[in-house]
């Protein structure tokens, strides 16, 4: 009989963040497989005796392709036993959720999703700035800020702008300079502020 | 001495959903000031000790108005008392948190922001379907879709139908069908598929 895989949003990196759900997961997990952007505080949350897999370590700069990590979630369930991913953040939000459970939904493997805090609207939060206010936003926009190899920014800047809205960057650091030069020419104020900045220290972080 | 605010995030409705900060906020309140998008199974989790200030009676349609909440917030951490602001989702997105901290802000009130899951990415997760995924959309758009009394809804609907992401409109019930019209007169295809689904049922809810 197979085993399940439960794939957890970690959310971003204090252990507070995590679920109770998502927490239940991990302390009844066989096997949990792991990767960079997981906290060293949530990842001494993993039982002791569960067999742990490290599929993104960072010092290598090889990590695991994504079509081995699917395999290896297949596998684990195959043999019996109770997996649990555990992705940064929420892993339907740039998490690549959605492709991990296609080879386990093929081979008819149980598997349920718990959602994450998403860095998106936490790690402003955290700084003390809400995403949308009443008076100035009324929507948000996360996008990535990932290049693939060999590809241009894929970005409608002048949309985003038009939107009015909170932009929110994952993932953007290396493409910083592309995309404030795409908002800029796509017409956006130089001095554009956060929807509000309460001054307030970010809260002590337990990560 | 002031007590503190703590704005809690109860998720969308789930109690394996809130936060384990959110939880440990919650246990140690002595006032828990609460509307009606907190779910029962949440409000279970409430300390049978504190005192519960219900500011969003759904029956009575006579919600208590925000500049109210705001003062209650204020004079209940005025008086000493550990105050916990237990709201459905996350605080900062359309939840007016920023509102509610700026008056504690002003007095000088500790508070803290606890964020939550939203259902904007938990409640397509539950029914199988991930908000992003690499194949087919690179951004996600929250919007609201509620409508302020005697204003038109403020949506730029080609602006979002060119980002080519994955749309969510929240508090949209009632503007459904503007918000389809305006979707379908911007040029997107009636039959945008979401961006993939599992087929797989929700999993069992806890609420």
């Amino acid at each position: 009989m197979p085993g399940k895989v439960t794939l957890v949003g970690a959310g971003p990196g204090d252990p507070g963040l995590l679920t109770r759900k998502g927490l239940e997961a991990l302390e009844k997990a066989d096997v949990v497989v792991y990767d960079r952007l997981v906290s060293p505080a949530i990842l001494a949350l993993m039982p002791e005796g569960a067999v742990k897999i490290n599929v993104g370590k960072e010092a290598s700069r090889h990590p695991v392709p994504q079509e081995q990590i699917n395999r290896i979630l297949l596998e684990q369930a195959q043999q019996g036993h109770n997996v649990v991913r555990l992705k940064g953040g929420d892993p339907f939000l740039f998490g690549r959720g959605g492709e991990e459970l296609e080879l386990l939904a093929e081979h008819r493997i149980p598997f349920e999703e718990v959602p994450g805090i998403t860095s998106a609207i936490a790690a402003p939060a955290y700084g003390g700035i809400p995403v949308t206010h009443r008076d100035c936003c009324s929507s948000l926009h996360i996008v990535t800020g990932h290049q693939r190899a060999g590809k241009e920014l894929a970005i409608d800047f002048e949309a985003l702008v038009r939107t009015g809205g909170t932009l929110v960057f994952l993932m953007g650091v290396s493409a910083l300079p592309t995309i404030c030069a795409g908002l800029l020419d796509a017409g956006m104020a130089p001095d554009t502020p956060p929807p509000w900045w309460s001054g307030a220290p970010p809260p002590p972080s337990g990560g």
